[in-house]
């Protein structure tokens, strides 16, 4: 499969989810070629001990729908994997936000490196609550990576 | 209660740990000022689809050590906010890395703002997994952040 | 004069340029409210000891675009010191690539914090050279930063 | 020539430094596998247009410190590449700074990828000025990057 079954596959529930978005509550909503939708909710389970949604909860939404917008450039055979991420948190997240979409955008994509660049938005305001931009090394399947 | 009095009484047990530290299995096991440690053990449930933990498993990590560096200069009646997070992924997490240590310090305190980095290391075999960096927004209580 | 002014006022040739303009061969060619366009021509004395541009010389315009992005929001008294800035190469500059344009566009704006995003575009080819994000903090004019 | 010596020579005058350091007025003064420390004089030909020394001088600065940490990992024949960089600007510089010393350190090296962290302190306070973090990607020469 290239990296735009898969997703699709996912996002259409013929391919199992990954653990990790059970627990953040996020599936794969929209997936074209270098563009992707996730969408959550947040819950109090998402909580940190100063009175809102820990940062991890946007910056794994970020992390999931950048690298998937890398992965969606990928053929068959083809692997990546994310050297880094750097997320801004624009403002807070709580119970109250209700359901949040992350878009993901390819920016640049090379034979060896791509990089990504995402939005987290509040559906019903539409407020920016965070955003980020990452760099992945794409590489055959089969070799290591690192 | 000071920043650092209330990490301490969550490493001891004394306050509840965050919901977010129950879902990445994660808590704090050092606090002194300027300096903080959290341990995890990462497990099936942080599984990305393509078969290795997620990436979002560190960033938490990270941003909660990070941000608690911060929260341990702070004074009684004075709050802080992420603005923003790196994280740079430099091997990939299984559930056979075993249990891991988050070890962040504060590199700089302003009036205002304040930063730290934090490095991920699998205890066992002393590899650096992950690390990164943060920039910290300062306030008085009781007025808003942003 | 409000941060716009200033900006019009140097692209225009009304008000000098920076010096660091002067060294990086930049200026500023657009200004609106949170959107900024820097032009340059990277030359020999911009070269690194390995054969290409420095990537100082895309920083230096992405760091300039963002900044002033944020800065065409304020008004009157009110100043930004830039926090913290993230820049990403995606393809190598040199002197065959002719003038490059540097566009930076505000993502956030708080009462103390704004975000901005850029991009550095080879003109003639339209190839995406480097991007970037920043974050800065806002005040009043006549109290100290940091 | 490996890496290491490239730099050695550069630092004892026995190779020509690169046409960026002289614009900047910096000079790499050590270089060990893994660790290298540059040493500039901020100038009043490195202002912005708000009063300060521009972050580009920082940035510039660390980009090279931190680049040349890895470039002093590499054997002969093996090239690199800066990925990415983010930098904090932590405290403003000014021509009252006097010297400024970078110092680098690589954190990771893997078969393809290598990290690095930096930091920029004014030698006479010892205050931190700016600090940062770098991904490069390492290949054989003779291919073409990116």
């Amino acid at each position: 499969m290239t990296g735009l079954e898969l997703l699709r596959a996912i996002a259409s529930g013929d391919a199992p989810g990954a653990p990790i978005a059970e627990l953040m509550g996020m599936e794969p909503i929209e997936a074209e070629e270098g563009r992707v939708v996730f969408a959550a909710v947040p819950g109090p389970e998402h909580y940190n001990p100063i009175g809102s949604v820990h940062g991890g909860f946007a910056a794994t939404l970020l992390d999931s729908a950048m690298g998937c917008a890398v992965h969606s450039t990928l053929a068959e055979g083809v692997g990546y994997t994310t050297l880094e991420m750097k997320v801004n948190f624009t403002r807070p997240i709580s119970t109250d936000t209700g359901r949040v979409l992350c878009e993901a955008r390819l920016l640049h994509r090379g034979r060896r490196v791509a990089t990504a660049e995402g939005s987290l938005i509040a559906e019903e305001s539409g407020k920016l609550l965070a955003h980020g931009s990452t760099t992945c090394l794409i590489f055959a399947l089969g070799r290591a990576s690192g």
